[in-house]
């Protein structure tokens, strides 16, 4: 596998798409994809495509294409989706239930390993199976147990503070869905998830009559 | 108020969060700030503060920096977010709830009216004070309502027959939860919020260790 270092953040924010149209064409039963169809489908330019997947070594071979399951499966090697991952979640609300309750999580190796809330009458219970902890076990609970990623759920200032405490413990990659940008040290990974400011930029869009992708 | 046509996409993605960090100073009752200390804050520069409001007519004075209250204001006519409007969520699951439930989004002029599902033991329920009703009630409700966004949550296969019928009826702006692109005409409005994509992308930097902002 090519080295790759400096990638920018839009080939990174594209590569979970192609995952997602190569893994609908296998579920269909589709083994190759010339440079041009898939470009069609995913209504990107075959360049942009070629330029995108070069940054990985590339993987099309000229006159045949794209082998779909060979390039579904690099990809999600490149996105590191093969190896397993334990994510808890923090706030056992809507989101938190939304989150623990998803079922196609695990099949990017992705699974939910504990919730934890500070109401009362949600500790103890369970969610999809996963139990749901009292706030003040975090720390304790990600100091003997494997925690790779921390989902915050919970509202902005609650947020501000799990996101502190956990990235103190070690923890390196927070999903985010509080509606505030976490100040995280260098080297911790932040994924955000704003639902109003979607929702705000959807509002734009529908008045300017612009099609977005 | 300056025309805004031909805004890019990166700059009207930019616009929900100066919104928010604006309503977070104004919550903190600050009411003017400078260029350069809004830049700190959020982490952009001071530069890019100017060309991305310029592009409105920009609001700064020189000298004195932002008026908090009047620019928070502006975004949100820019935003369109006085103007009331409904939405329709499709789906009374997990994150359907989710968004239901949601207590910010009235604070942006956009309202959640009515949800549909086709589980005969959510059909007559109503969450969050709102009913839900069967889908093929739908295209009904569409007709006799004012509907301006519809939300949909439900899997891929069913979020491209629902985008298809809705936009038939009439409705141009499309909040999509399914992992899906959906294929719409020209002059309809969709915003994605695919989280399966969302927590990939975080997967690839966590082990990459870049920090995204």
């Amino acid at each position: 596998m090519v080295e790759h270092k400096n990638i920018s953040q839009a080939v990174i924010k594209r590569l979970p798409r192609y995952y997602r149209y190569l893994g609908d064409l296998l579920e269909n039963g589709v083994d190759r994809i010339s440079s041009s169809k898939l470009s069609e489908l995913m209504s990107i330019t075959a360049s942009q495509i070629r330029q995108d997947l070069n940054n990985f070594g590339g993987f099309g071979q000229q006159g045949y294409g794209y082998n779909v399951s060979y390039l579904h499966e690099e990809i999600g090697n490149i996105l590191e989706l093969h190896n397993e991952r334990n994510m808890i979640v923090i706030g056992a609300g809507n989101v938190g239930r939304a989150i623990s309750n998803h079922t196609d999580f695990y099949k990017i190796g992705i699974k939910v390993t504990a919730i934890f809330d500070n109401n009362l009458d949600a500790i103890g219970t369970k969610i999809n199976e996963i139990e749901v902890f009292a706030v003040d076990k975090l720390v304790e609970y990600i100091e003997n147990n494997k925690v790779d990623i921390v989902a915050i759920t919970v509202p902005k200032d609650s947020a501000v503070r799990v996101a502190a405490a956990v990235v103190e413990v070690g923890v390196k990659a927070i999903w985010n869905f509080a509606p505030v940008d976490l100040n995280v040290p260098q080297g911790i990974t932040v994924e955000n998830v704003h639902l109003t400011d979607s929702l705000m930029t959807l509002s734009y869009n529908m008045n300017n009559e612009c099609k977005i992708k």
